[in-house]
């Protein structure tokens, strides 16, 4: 994949967003437009919030072929809060055919006049796959994609680095869990790779450690409290819990919050100020103590707010882009 | 729950509405507001329905974690013609995690500015668990709530029997049917008690009796002609058919009709102006004779047509609580 | 079904559309309005798509008892670019029970003043029982009905081969595929006839083939080059994949494209400008060679933009004959 997707264009010849399928191949100023025009969309909680009609008479699709409540419902309110027409399809994974099928399916909505795709999928190589098979006028947005990218994860944890920091540069940021399988660790490299240079960490438990190809300049480590030390960032990994409950061979809950767990006494081994961040859903008490989560420190809800905000950014530079 | 739900302050400090969970706590005044304020959403049927834009860029999360077509769409057409943006979220009731799993979806839907929750769940107490841990700025309607507490079915109900009577104080009111499970009886014995003075007569079969400490001033009988002398209004409720199925212990369909069904015989003996209702749906010719629930008593369709109005007041009235 | 289907009364008295079941009972000149009115909401693709607010504060229910992708989403884009209020209610056939709880659902979505029933059915007359009992004021609207009718598909069938062809009289058309089972066949049939005086074709395979009392005026043959020479328009029609995977007594997939497959040989018997359609979804390579459906003959995608704009039209004839 790694060649391809290199030479995907994500942007179109005046230099604007056309598709989001990673974060590499962008640039340090156009991420630093993304975060801005995010942060112009938020709005203190508890008051209404940002709105704009830069997608008013357009359509976007959702179209997720891997179950997500969450991170659809924030594609779902930014596109609406764009004023987009919003069209959900929940996709079971097993009644699709692979190929020329997912091809008629996406031509089809094509005819449909649906603007914007954002995909969800758990192959590697979708999104790339249906980008390179659109009309020219119509954008591809990956949602999440096996354990390859998540852009807009990824944008949404750098703007809340840089809103908790001030910068996105010189950090030391600890990175812990099943990183084999994390879309989002991959994505958060690229950008911290393309937004300064900052010093990655990574721990894993054995048999979950990750393909250090995909991660130049970080560190991998299983000494886990020596990877928090001075730590300005700590984000845990959710756990797959199938990986984990089947007591004779491998670790209980219990046990993986002793071994690998955030606890408020690791967690104090970073910088005072470290923020501790998840992407979510936590499993409390296993990769993460309730107390941590729940902490001054924590920014986890924060980068909720943030990934609406990214999500309408993201939407909007693409219709932009659209613009003649 | 009891004590707790008493506690529970569904008003702000201007005495406007926040929350709704249940109807005990709210007053004669303020119910009547709500059941006025019903009415002006009412257009003859024909007529194009009723709209306003006090919702407008505002977010309505319908948060079912039981199943639901009928009142999952009225909450999301009252939410839709208020002009806010709907969020449906059918979630799977054995896919979810008690406890503070449940919290981390509200955190997270909170996050992404979503103002008003609505709620149903098939375990008591989970929309007050929700109401205690929300931002002071959100607010959460209970849809229904296991078998304790329905609080729209009761004022659609009210306002059903104020329009057909003229009064909400001095009836005789005879509810029939599965008493033990029913959170629309609740909600209406709550109701009744507040609006006036009425008798309120409970009729169910052997197992499915209620608790009479949750209808206080009622009274309970087998004998259900007997209840249903001089009646105002009678209600018929739903019954599982699952408890009536099996032959051998339990009765059929048939017998269930013929010993506490509402036939045209036995609505005969109510009031000649009684009104008929039922909560819906419906199984005919079980608890109910086909000819009764079309008959020219029947006002199970005006129901159908109030909560809507019901669900448009109390929305609008927290949108307004939210006003500076 | 077919007399009780004849009586349908589809236009009100003033000759405007109120429910639209099946294509028999309109006539030559309306069907032209629609399919103008159709082509009145085409934009080229890349350019927003044509809006209009002819359904403003009008809701429209998508009841689809039998699932679909593309059928529903064509319907609820069409709805929502005329501006109405849409509520989609994915309907497990299996949990509904028939007769009066099917009404009784209606009667529930009637009263919350839903004004538009779009209804898709696996069972014959559903649509039109349906029509029977509706409020005056109400529409039904049949998205597909069991191998019966499927009038939207037959119009934009319609619109397709007139923008090819330039006229709907004198033609030839040939359809290929599963015709026992299919209302795409039934409701271009009836188009066609109404339409003009044009040459019907159906080719089916053994155990598939159609009750010709349903096809006046058309010819059937096992003839398959034969039926396809000078044809103006070719039709291949999705074969059921249970239908031919039991090697033993039934054809592989294989065997199917070889023995009624549209291959790139046997489209070259129809006339060098004929078209190729498919109501889709397609199996490529079953019933239609992949080379084919993406060939310059193929009018496929255009059948899909079609499909959307006469949706539009359709729900706008409808609205207008609301109008006092």
């Amino acid at each position: 994949m790694t060649s391809t997707a290199t030479a995907l264009k994500q942007t179109n010849s005046s230099g604007t967003l056309q598709h989001l399928i990673h974060l590499h191949g962008l640039d340090r100023e156009f991420i630093t437009f993304l975060l801005d025009k995010a942060e112009s969309y938020q709005t203190p909680l508890g008051q209404p919030p940002a709105r704009d009609n830069i997608l008013d008479g357009h359509t976007v699709a959702n179209l997720f072929f891997e179950p997500s409540t969450r991170t659809r419902a924030s594609f779902e309110l930014a596109a609406k809060r764009l004023h987009a027409d919003v069209l959900n399809l929940d996709v079971n994974m097993s009644s699709r055919i692979k190929g020329e099928s997912l091809l008629d399916t996406i031509y089809t909505l094509q005819a449909m006049q649906v603007d914007i795709f954002v995909v969800r999928d758990a192959s590697a190589g979708i999104p790339e796959y249906i980008t390179s098979n659109v009309m020219p006028h119509v954008s591809v947005l990956n949602a999440g994609e096996s354990d390859v990218s998540h852009p807009t994860q990824g944008l949404l944890d750098l703007l809340t680095i840089r809103q908790a920091k001030g910068t996105l540069n010189g950090l030391t940021v600890t990175v812990i869990g099943d990183i084999a399988h994390s879309r989002v660790a991959r994505s958060l490299a690229e950008g911290l790779n393309i937004m300064g240079s900052n010093q990655l960490r990574l721990v894993a438990p054995e048999g979950l450690s990750p393909d250090m190809d995909h991660y130049p300049g970080a560190t991998f480590t299983r000494d886990i409290d020596g990877a928090l030390e001075d730590a300005d960032v700590v984000m845990t990994l959710r756990i797959q819990r199938e990986r984990i409950k089947e007591q004779s061979s491998l670790m209980t809950t219990h046990e993986y919050l002793h071994s690998y767990g955030l606890t408020e006494e690791r967690a104090s081994k970073a910088k005072p100020d470290a923020i501790i961040m998840h992407p979510g859903p936590m499993n409390r008490d296993v990769e993460i103590a309730g107390a941590v989560a729940d902490g001054p420190q924590s920014v986890i809800t924060r980068q909720v707010n943030n990934g609406l905000a990214i999500r309408m950014s993201v939407l909007a530079a693409i219709m932009e882009s659209r613009q003649p």
